[in-house]
């Protein structure tokens, strides 16, 4: 008698090939040392779980707790002032000068305190922990020199150490051009991103390397360096990529036997067979989408008839996606995207733990996989994609053990 | 010594016609006996008020209460499934076959006990509660007989019993035809719509009278008799108008000096004036703009112009703005409307009180105004429509006492 079993609930397991979302209606789950043991019908639980601790969850709705595979919510100040200005008809010019921009962020970030950027990452964690996540992915890429940088990561890092979560962190120094390296892009990835990337790792700080392929960040042939060192490094890359333009970012991606390439809103049809080749994860930003008010949609329909996974994350940054929501994510993935609510927590759950590269222990209830769990106020899985926020979470199934709230 | 002092906050007032927001940085409010005794810099607190009991805000932001002046929130069932169904594909007639579409909430609210009914209406009056809101306008027109509709109300009313928010009941049963008056739109009107109001009123459960105008809903010459009706009675109206297209709702609750014109985003330019004129406050339902995708805006620009107060309010309901988030409804307010984030807070303060005719009572921060306030965790109000959803409140002043969170 060593396991725990979690029963009366309608489980959406989230396995590929059978039901839509899995479902099983009258669902038991069998739990030992923070690993799932057994799923399935409750009539079906064998006789050797029957001697384990029941619960009874009283209907609940259980899918897997949630990953957020795409954030960026490490980081000083806000930009709150600028979206005000900008919706009372300020020129970029007018915000710049009152200090808006990615720039003032950096600005921000850097004075920060280690202590300040962990308080207030930890209230965008708190967002994402009552949406049932479990796992998050967080990106450097507002420090911008290779001690800030570093430094990120350290703070995101450590929010292991205060909340129960898994944070997995991504090297970006590769985002945005500082004021000191201005026009001189080819030096600051030599001399920031590529150095501070290897010092990063020798700390072992970095889960995976990404960078801002764009027209307004760095060119392809700057990209190709980056991932040429983290290759040399043999960590994993990912992409910004095409997000505002073409740049054939995810072509690359996939060359690189990448994880992910995300935003592709003006990612091209004929492109999309080379992402579903090399498995690379088409993550979908619908947050940014949504608060840049783009119109020019991803390619949705091409990305699905050629069994491309889309993940869905939140993108959760100061700037073009101030936002803490996951489940928002997915909601805003169906109405704007039109994804269906079972893409929207595929996205959110196995397709992002896959662009996190930990396909094998989140993502879905199955045996082996990490007893991780989100309990829901919810009557079918629809329906949390369909209502627009709120607060939906009844509790969490973190290491085996339950947390109701 | 017989009142409070709450200090050390910024106050957004939202007082008209001084600096942004109303805004005082270092404020001091006096409350006594739930109104507020007075406001205004900390430094200028007036020696009388100095020995009353003093709470530090530890520098939060205070606002107003929010006020939602336009719900259905309490209803039946859900429509998960037929938002699932649509995004798969489905025609309109497979919705139907279904069950989707409005008459399945008229079905599933008819079935539900009044228990049902207030336990699923005090969830999204909880998460209401979460985004600082006091005051909560809720509308009949998911039962369609006089019965039915009654108790829709009589349930909204009990909110009040179990939660610290005021409740504002409206007559919405010229909302959709039910089954039984297929066709028969005016019998409706005569048999249904009026002689309920009657009945409701006599009972005192009626605070205003609202219809929806548009082609699939009621003409305006129905409208007209159902206005009539209010008038009678003394109840004052609003109207669902301008939705889908222009049937010159709005100029016809101008006519009977409305409240409120709602939704409007089909209304003409030329009629702008009419509203400005008799005062009637234009409601902005964005959450409904959204989740139909819909791309005609209201025309703000002449709204403003014309001096007609926007309110912006959560339209909660099971079909076409499934949220429960006053907060994210001011996002999309600005992201979509483009409302500033100080029209956005006026909206959800100011003139929702007003749209409320409950402008002498809440809506800002001033003498004699109920102590009914909003404690953020934020840094100055603009955030409050920047962040997209999130947890930002600290706490409520009700009733004059502080509520923690
Ligand atoms: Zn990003
Ligand atoms: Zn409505």
């Amino acid at each position: 008698m060593s396991g725990r079993v979690f029963a009366n609930c309608m489980l959406a397991t989230m396995v590929d090939g059978g039901a839509p979302y899995g479902l099983v209606e009258s669902g038991a789950v069998a739990v030992e040392n923070g690993r799932i043991a057994w799923v399935g019908s409750a009539i079906d639980l064998p006789v050797a779980f029957k001697t384990w601790q029941l619960t009874d969850l009283g209907g609940a709705l259980v899918t897997p707790a949630l990953v957020d595979c795409h954030t960026h919510l490490v980081f000083g100040g806000d930009r709150s002032r600028e979206f005000a200005l900008r919706l009372g008809g300020a020129s970029y010019e007018e915000i710049a000068r009152a200090g808006g921009g990615i720039r003032s962020t950096v600005a921000a970030t850097r004075a920060a305190s280690d202590q300040d950027l962990l308080r207030s990452a930890l209230r965008r964690v708190d967002d994402l922990l009552a949406d049932g996540v479990a796992v998050i992915e967080v990106k450097s890429g507002y420090g911008l020199t290779i001690e800030h940088e570093m430094r990120m990561l350290r703070v995101a890092r450590a929010i292991e150490q205060h909340r129960p979560v898994r944070i997995l962190t991504t090297w970006l120094a590769a985002h945005a051009l500082p004021p000191e390296y201005a026009d001189a892009p080819d030096a600051y990835i030599d001399e920031v991103a590529i150095p501070g990337l290897r010092a990063a790792q020798a700390e072992g700080f970095v889960d995976a390397v990404d960078a801002f392929c764009e027209t307004i960040g760095f060119t392809p042939a700057q990209v190709r360096r980056v991932f040429e060192a983290a290759r040399d490094l043999g960590l994993p890359v990912k992409l910004h990529a095409e997000q505002l333009s073409d740049l054939k970012g995810a072509v690359l991606t996939a060359e690189f036997g990448g994880l992910s390439a995300d935003h592709l809103e003006y990612l091209a049809i004929s492109d999309v067979p080379r992402l579903a080749e090399k498995n690379v994860v088409a993550v979908l930003l619908p947050g940014a989408f949504f608060a840049l008010r783009e119109t020019q949609l991803p390619p949705i329909d091409a990305l699905r008839t050629h069994g491309v996974a889309m993940a869905v994350a939140t993108d959760s940054n100061p700037g073009s996606s101030p936002m803490s929501s996951l489940r928002l994510a997915m909601s805003m993935a169906c109405t704007l995207f039109r994804l269906t609510p079972e893409e929207a927590l595929a996205g959110a759950t196995r397709h992002a733990a896959r662009a996190l590269g930990l396909g094998d222990e989140y993502g879905s209830i199955a045996p082996g996989k990490r007893a991780e769990l989100a309990v829901w106020d919810a009557p079918h899985p629809d329906f949390l994609s369909y209502w627009i926020g709120g607060d939906l979470l009844r509790g969490r199934i973190a290491g085996g053990d339950l947390h109701e709230r």
